[in-house]
């Protein structure tokens, strides 16, 4: 590839992560005007602090691959998704579960607003999570079947059957050596179940057709599972100073792709699931160089 | 009214409960194909245990008088009320909110269960309730808009909003007396916002008009409201054994209708209540002896 047709991918991210902070904080203002304080500052704190956003810039860029264009709905749309994963972090984080104090370089919500406001405004980000893409969905003019599929999407990836089965799986497997089989599942479910839904949402909500829509779901959790292969490798390799949090997994004692292969290994495993990622789209025939760049930042990224 | 056009409720319920089981049996078996191995018997536990099945009956009963004649998938629509009622109880019981051990006559299912796959089983009730109404919704010939307004009018009702919000200035409530005020936008948040969905997911499913929405949802908060009135009166006057739960609110030094006003004036309260909610269907012309003798029996039941 020559210098001038290359992805500038810090620029990109840079704009992109500008536009989706703007549409969280549109999200984030209806939404304190339904919850009650205790929880609206919780919410807020936890959606608007931070963080990589890499959810709702998957959402955009799969809009981008197989729609015409993007608009400022396009980017409520993918708050949604933000919504999700603020929630599931939010639930992670609290006593009961990791009981984590600090979360992108920040304190977590808990150790601000409380456990019971923090467990219950993470509850409440779910129905408001399919009220925004709902609503941005008819914003962005789609049919109600369509904005109906989008709702489900999110919902299914934000039910048991995804993150919240793969955190709980998670706690169970503390002090207890994961197989590879069942780490593998646990990491689809974990972080694979939300990023496959946002390349899916997005997709959706322009109208993809079938082949591209599975294309997507396959790039989505090969991705999910090189990110989550990086954060294996990131815990291993980073403090908490450059990482933002704390290095939990492997002091938690559960087992981790590192412990399980070693560095050099886990590594050739995260390359290999952004080959899978990479191939999805080309047997499409979609053509994005953000979603190629994507996959090669997700495994790349320091942090 | 004669004998022989008098409203048999007692025959009535028991029919609606044996169908509204039916209902949450086939919802629960769905549900456990797709929740993990620690979070399905939580969540199981927690939805087929017992209950009046008041949320159901009543959208039932709204599809009932506003549509023509209901069919199974009546019920599993209805179903998708109980799964959100069932996460509230879920998270009210716990040991950080208000760590009760029994709960209709039975170990609350943190007391089984654990409290992390309880309070994460709870949280995917709220996904698992939207998709269990959109395909309901679909089973019932809904159109897409129609079936998104059903699970809209269900989000909304489960989020901050409606009664998490609830629940969350409850427990800042405690210890401290709520004025009058307070304590009406507390209970109407916490009961009636899941009731007056459940009135208005009937009405939506079979495409009653905006009058007839807005009867019903009159209808449902001042049920709910005589509800949480009822409730009061029944901790002031029962004991665990006939309650099944433990009478906790007077004991958590809480102000309620009963502190507020005494026995005799919360019960004139109730029944004001009660009679605002019929009022509100006789305007629209609902004509329901269902409906009309569920709210009498909302006030009188004995527990």
């Amino acid at each position: 590839m020559s210098e001038a047709l290359a992805f500038d991918l810090a620029a990109y991210l840079e704009a992109e992560r500008g536009r989706v902070n703007g549409a969280l904080e549109r999200a984030v203002a209806r939404l304190r005007s339904t919850l009650p304080e205790p929880l609206a500052p919780a919410a807020a704190h936890a959606v608007l602090t931070g963080g990589k956003r890499l959810r709702p810039i998957l959402c955009v860029a799969a809009q981008r691959a197989c729609g015409e264009g993007v608009v400022d709905a396009s980017y409520d749309m993918a708050a949604a998704l933000e919504f999700i994963h603020a929630y599931s972090l939010m639930h992670d984080d609290l006593p009961c579960m990791d009981d984590a104090d600090l979360r992108r370089g920040r304190p977590t919500p808990h150790k601000i607003f409380g456990e019971i406001p923090s467990m219950e405004a993470g509850a409440a980000l779910i129905p408001a999570a399919a009220l925004q893409a709902w609503w941005a969905a008819g914003e962005l003019g789609c049919s109600p079947e369509r904005g109906a599929a989008v709702v489900a999407e999110l919902m299914k990836a934000a039910g048991g059957g995804g993150m919240v089965g793969g955190q709980v799986l998670d706690l169970v497997g503390e002090g207890q050596a994961h197989d590879a089989a069942r780490l593998d599942s646990l990491h689809r479910m974990k972080t694979g179940a939300l990023l496959c839904a946002s390349l899916r949402v997005g997709g959706l909500a322009v109208g993809a057709d079938e082949q591209s829509l599975d294309a997507l779901g396959r790039y989505g959790r090969a991705v999910g599972l090189a990110f989550q292969i990086a954060d294996d490798i990131l815990d291993a390799t980073s403090d908490a100073e450059s990482l933002g949090k704390n290095p939990s997994d492997a002091s938690l004692d559960k087992s981790t792709y590192v412990s399980l292969y070693g560095l050099d290994e886990a590594r050739k495993r995260a390359r290999a699931q952004v080959t899978v990622a990479k191939a999805a789209l080309g047997e499409a025939g979609i053509d994005s160089a953000a979603l190629i760049s994507l996959a090669d930042f997700i495994v790349e990224r320091n942090r």
